[in-house]
């Protein structure tokens, strides 16, 4: 018998997806690596780049620029093709996007792969919902797993404590209509509260309608001066990918499909979901305060009047 | 200028100690390690099996059969040296083991070693704060960083839920009179209470007081199929080393020297801190419940109750 | 779909065996670790034991006390199962772990079990051998691979190289006619004689009949202070471990049936082999001094003048 | 005592220069990271999106965007600083790169940095070498470190041998002038021609003149579909970075300062040297053919006539 090794497939490897394979590749976190994209030159440069980068790996990863039928004994696709992006609000960069996706899952249902797919594509929830209406198959969008992973990072630099040990959310879409779940933010298992009376000042002062602001503007604070975010979504991404293959049961924020949690169904948004071999195998609610709840259901409003038919 | 490296010494180097340094080796955590026993032979052949092991290091790790003079540039101190065991109470080993980390310390302050010392010896409250009395070094004692991550094991074998995403403390002594903070566990900031709602049944029937037996039980539960507690306490206090090397500002629950917190100062005692370069950087003060509080105050007054005078 | 993910399983859990298992949960090589042992109790302690480590992981592993029926989906099976050690001549422990591992292969055997054995128990060459013809499965003996790390690791105490970025071999038998091949020494390609050129006497003085007695008798100079080697030897089957998982086509020195190398055929022994998914992927065969044949042919002459016979 | 974290900064986050920062964030190689760029507006973007990257790590990591007074305490500066990239000729980015780096040098020797200098910045030999006789520090310049990934890359596509665990040099110039030490091919100290015997055809039809004409036109195929190199230098650069943090005493082909090696003296040129915690602590000589000496004369040439005086 072989043994069965890791294999991903990325499709559409712009600046987001060629670092999920950057990131992929450095952590070593598959066997298997596939590239496609339209622009054959350009995936092939990222081909021999990755390539390059392997070589410096602990264990071999081999790279190829591939087409659809390499899809059939992947485990995980992740989806990261895209348009031009639209400054400020990525719900412009939807009918785009549709074509390109609707494109993308024709394709790959037209291949044997049944394993889990990764969506990216922004508007993350809209499309994330999408492939997953066209294709049947088991999608996670990335949602606010990276804006959570801003907040965390807003709140290490304002009290000294490791993001890692940080638990936080932004909740709903991954857009300008998401929010911060005040109620639940928690330093392994400590509250702000708690943390306050420690006397040493580190949780003192927290702002968080600014630290609000700052998280929803990240990605735009970002793309003003490199006209990409690459590094932190790539690494959201693998990060989710890494909880899929060692059936981790991480607890993750990301971008699923409601069925009841915050009173809504038939729409993906982003909650703290148990991320194992399945994908989602567990979405949890949290007890939102009322205030938080009203922007729970605006958020998921917004999410559905983007929501295109599927017939 | 040469970069400064990683030195990190282990003192006794018998069944805890000897893992404390093979965990070190295979992940890497310092690039110099010295070992330290009165019984040289066996601290011999601990270098050798463990210079085999670093054999397939990542990086270069050398290990050395040194003395006290060795310390003066050590970042840190790792103390495991200790008598026999005695099983079902720790408490019982106390004057064997006082006497022994009393020769430890006066050769310790004997060097110019200024870094930080993680005290694993039993009981390890009391020898813990020994050893800060003796030498004025920053002292942390393992405490319950075990106890804890074994009421996370066991959270995480009941629910399904990765143990590293799982928030959950014992307070108090590492030994008998621990507690499980039931008012504080925490699937990622995501409370039981929360979990149960989620309708997968994951989070259902959890016995606490069965938990709680359990995990004061599983150290003599180990002890008794091998004679010794090997891999899970010498990963522990590796979790405390990655933390001071990195100044992660982690929270881990350790034994430290309380100043106020929950109504108790001048004992050493388990609480979640903050652990950065310096030792523990901050202390945190759970809000217990009126019980809870009450099982910290007997656990404390134990402690209390066992500590040596010192001149 | 669900995703793959690793099981690993370990048959005997003395020193060598928890090691192995302790090395696989320290490293995260694997997802799902099974440990199989006679003494029940002996491995629920170790279980428990790395249960406890493995709270403290990059990702969930989960650690059972399983049987035979739990290998049919196993991946790796580790053979570590042995009677008591004989100090100086591992020749002698043949007889009794004839009959241990016979009775493991009969029950292998009945299982669904299709993957990879790597054999530990010693005389290593003898027992792989035997298991192979009794399973017909890919059986790996570890070798002489622990043998040459302990070449790598003199070799870097006396030169100063990382050993992970030294190559050299001991050939034959993981035993006492064992042999270095002093003709393929290497530090990354650049031969010694290229190194002794560099004026900075790293590599001056090498006495490569002392290192040889030094790494034949290392596996004893360990045992003498602790009454076991369990450190090292662990490694060295996770190297191999991690080579199938990844399909690394790695080069590592281990027992294998050789098919006409040096021109031995139907006897395990140790050569440079390419491992990966499939185990032993090719065999390499070195070009040999006169007196390096000479060697060889001795050690395999005393392996197969050991194995016993096979109905 | 607090201990010693580790702190590199890196000067100039163009393309390459903000992967080597992403890199060492995604590996964790580092404690703080400083970002330094005339774009003050693209630094602060790429700092934001590598505090993302960095609240997934395994450890906090401080990424900010700083400037020359913020060297005093770095261990390691990378100089990745460059203007627009010549298609086809590294050369010919010489004299405005030169006025680049007089700066950033005339900067860096105003601070109190006493660490080690690694220099990527084209073309990489003499620009090294510039920055070593404008500053005296110790200085790498990354070299061929990057080309002979790409020969182990091409080496482990024919031979299906995992790239680590196969050595290969390219040799003088990272520029058109380098070459492919044919003579010092090895898999894990066995040469190519032991490999061919062995049967399987893995190694059978290696055209070495395709592989050198493939490796040093790999950077230009990468730079044709996206206009930039980024993963494969990078990763290069940070290996360096992780030898010396380790003081590892890996071997490694980089750009050193020679020193009657190969008959050449006061040209910076690469070949393999021992790495660690001063930087480049041996130069080994590869005993070449007389072919290959005339190659690394002649690459050795065309370096030395495009330095610059130093006054």
């Amino acid at each position: 018998m072989s043994i069965k090794t890791r294999k991903v497939a990325v499709i559409g490897v712009g600046r987001v997806g060629s670092h999920v394979a950057s990131h992929l590749v450095t952590k070593g976190l598959c066997d298997e690596l596939v590239l496609i994209d339209t622009d054959v030159q350009k995936a092939e440069s990222h081909r021999i780049d990755l390539r390059d980068c392997a070589a410096f790996g602990a264990h071999r990863l081999t790279v190829t620029c591939g087409d659809y039928a390499d899809l059939d004994d992947a485990d995980i696709v992740v989806i990261s093709a895209s348009g031009p992006i639209v400054e400020e609000e990525r719900l412009l960069e939807l009918d785009n996007n549709l074509s390109i996706v609707s494109d993308v899952a024709a394709k790959l249902k037209a291949t044997q792969f049944n394993g889990i797919v990764i969506s990216i594509t922004n508007p993350c929830d809209v499309i994330a919902q999408y492939m997953h209406a066209l294709t049947g198959l088991s999608v996670i969008g990335t949602g606010t797993l990276i804006d959570s992973a801003r907040l965390r990072a807003a709140l290490s630099r304002e009290t000294g404590i490791s993001p890692r040990y940080i638990q936080a959310y932004c909740l709903g879409e991954h857009g300008n209509s998401q929010f911060v779940a005040k109620s639940h933010i928690s330093f392994m298992g400590v509250s702000l509260e708690e943390c306050l009376q420690d006397g040493s000042g580190r949780f003192e002062g927290l702002d968080f309608a600014a630290l609000q602001k700052e998280v929803i503007g990240a990605g735009w604070d970002i793309y003003r001066g490199k006209l990409a975010t690459e590094f932190g979504i790539s690494t959201a991404a693998c990060e989710l990918i890494d909880a899929i293959f060692h059936d981790d049961a991480r607890v993750l924020p990301c971008s699923t499909m409601l069925k009841g949690q915050y009173g809504q169904s038939d729409v993906y948004a982003s909650t703290p979901c148990v991320i194992g071999k399945d994908g989602v195998q567990t979405i949890l609610e949290l007890n939102l305060t009322q205030e938080e709840q009203a922007l729970m259901t605006q958020s998921c409003e917004i999410i559905k009047q983007h929501r295109p038919a599927v017939n």
